[in-house]
């Protein structure tokens, strides 16, 4: 039997963690980690299996032998754009770990723009009593944007905390106690919405979606009195001064917001400094490593069994 | 048939929300507002019904032929040091919005702690993107005190958000996927606890219960690093220096406050102040005026049709 051939692995994460999980990752094969400076010039061209996250520009030229593509996180939008993406199946990172996390995070958030905790934080700071009588969940549309992995499970939990829950997704979908809208409902959809919860991949269509018009479409008239926007799916999603002038103008009433449209957020981005607008450094749901090294092992192996690979990228919708 | 004895109010809630609500509710028999100047000196001895909330100390003396007490919030305790109280029934109020809200600020109040969002809001302050790698909710276990209206829906609402959930009360619960002990079991629970929730009634048993004695005795080797203390029970079952000090001396890693010894909670208390300490000022779940006074003429209904009241206090236990 042939050896097997190494996973390559170009992973831009924290590169201590992942020298370090690797030593007991893919026991059977092995694997060219390229952050190690060893790796620097080896040849590539035998390589079967690659593991990506925002890759060195020319992978696809040192490894033109690669069967299959696994994606490090669960959104692909950074391969897709790398030129010379050569046409075989590129497969995305779902776990099960990833998916409860971002659901931790959403719920989350919607709860402290529902319960006012900004408001609630400057009157700690100010050493001041003032209950809140607020809406309960139940008064409040949660508007999700995506419907796939994290999208679904998100809206269940948020219907669970008494939130009344509508999704949007490109393909109409049955969602039992949940009332959905398809790509062309989008008006509707977003009239019936106090918080948007965008879980959307990037792509060409979803670039720049979260604008000035969409946030004036959302409804106004909603018990948390102006609408909140959500967006932990893709920074590019979003045209970033729309959602400060919008918060400046009382369009929306708060924001959290995971994703940017350059990571890090620039410490002198307006954004870090406004009232009622929550941000996280795209921590809201982060790869495990140790996981991800499970999963792709588990994928090899069905692969190499002839087993249909799970959780394939589409090239025509790019997500 | 003979008028009926209108109600008696003493509710020391918002004065001119009372006022506002008490014109449409009791339709059928007419209240009595204390807090109306012109209640003052009124003849109340002809009075069946009164439902109160922290009253006044005489109110019983001026009152003296009432058939039911009923409460104005979910806890009695103010009621039950009252000189004077008569043996009649006290019927507490259990109300549906109230239990949802105080779901929403327990798992909410959870999920701050594991996900730091006080460490978050330092960074945003400061303007540095530093991503953090916690654990998820399975890997956190929340302990719920008190597995009555409010605790038992918390805790099934913890456990869809994936924290490993266990449970205290006083005579020992069956519960659905979750373990439970029994007040003598109160070290095997606090040994097993990350983050504990307390959500009792204040009795003599519960006073002054959270201290350090029982901060010392929470789980040391979690994976928050050490555990936290949220409590929305009631404040005087807290030593509220000792939590001041668990926090100082990293007894305790974090907290969530909604009830104080002594409310307001005075502004040069030094918790407002704490790395770690959230504090709302006991707005975490509100009686809503509307829903107490439909929920009074319910009960009123009931007893007059000699079916039996609902959620009745037992004098001896003290909830
Ligand atoms: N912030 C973070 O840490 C983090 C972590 C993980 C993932 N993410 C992001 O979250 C995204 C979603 O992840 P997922 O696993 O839920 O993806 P998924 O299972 O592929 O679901 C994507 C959803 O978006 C919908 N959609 C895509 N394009 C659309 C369009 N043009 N119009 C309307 N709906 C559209 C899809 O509609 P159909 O169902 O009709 O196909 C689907 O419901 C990822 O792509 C990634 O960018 C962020
Ligand atoms: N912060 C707020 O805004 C707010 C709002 C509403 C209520 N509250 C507080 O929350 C409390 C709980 O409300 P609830 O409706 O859930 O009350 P409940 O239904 O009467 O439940 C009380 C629970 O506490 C347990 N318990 C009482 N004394 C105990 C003891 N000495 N040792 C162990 N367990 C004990 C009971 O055990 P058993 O089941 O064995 O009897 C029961 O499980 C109220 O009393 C009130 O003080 C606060």
């Amino acid at each position: 039997m042939p050896a097997k051939s190494p996973v390559l692995v170009d992973l831009k994460f924290d590169p201590a963690m992942i020298a370090k999980v690797l030593k007991t990752a893919f026991a059977d094969r092995g694997s060219i980690n390229l952050a190690d400076p060893a790796s620097k010039g080896v040849d590539l061209s035998h390589v079967d299996y690659a593991l990506l996250w925002k890759p060195d520009a020319d992978i696809f030229e040192r490894a033109p032998n690669l069967k299959v593509i696994f994606s490090g996180g669960a959104g692909v939008d950074s391969m897709m754009s790398i030129a010379g993406l050569p046409d075989i199946p590129i497969v995305r990172f779902v776990d099960r770990s990833l998916t409860v996390r971002m659901s931790e995070w959403v719920v989350m958030q919607c709860l402290m723009h529902l319960r006012d905790v900004p408001g609630h934080f400057r009157n700690q700071r100010q050493r001041v009593w003032v209950p809140q009588d607020g809406p309960e969940a139940g008064d409040v549309t949660v508007g999700v944007m995506g419907l796939g992995v994290l999208g679904c499970d998100a809206a269940a939990k948020l219907k669970v905390m008494g939130f009344n829950v509508i999704g949007w997704s490109r393909n109409k979908k049955q969602i039992d106690g949940m009332e959905t809208f398809d790509a062309g409902e989008l008006d509707t959809f977003l009239a019936r919405t106090d918080i948007l919860v965008g879980l959307l991949p990037l792509t060409p269509e979803t670039t720049g979606l979260y604008d000035a018009s969409l946030f004036s479409r959302l409804r106004r008239d909603g018990a948390l009195g102006k609408p909140v926007f959500i967006n932990a799916g893709r920074g590019k999603s979003q045209v970033q001064a729309d959602i400060a002038s919008a918060i400046g103008t009382g369009v929306l009433g708060g924001a959290s917001l995971d994703v940017f449209t350059v990571e890090p957020l620039a410490a002198d981005d307006p954004l870090w400094g406004l009232e009622n607008v929550i941000i996280t450094p795209h921590d809201s749901a982060m790869s495990e490593e140790r996981a991800l090294f499970r999963y792709v092992e588990e994928q090899i192996a069905r692969f190499e069994r002839g087993v249909p690979l799970l959780h394939l990228v589409d090239r025509g919708r790019g997500y």
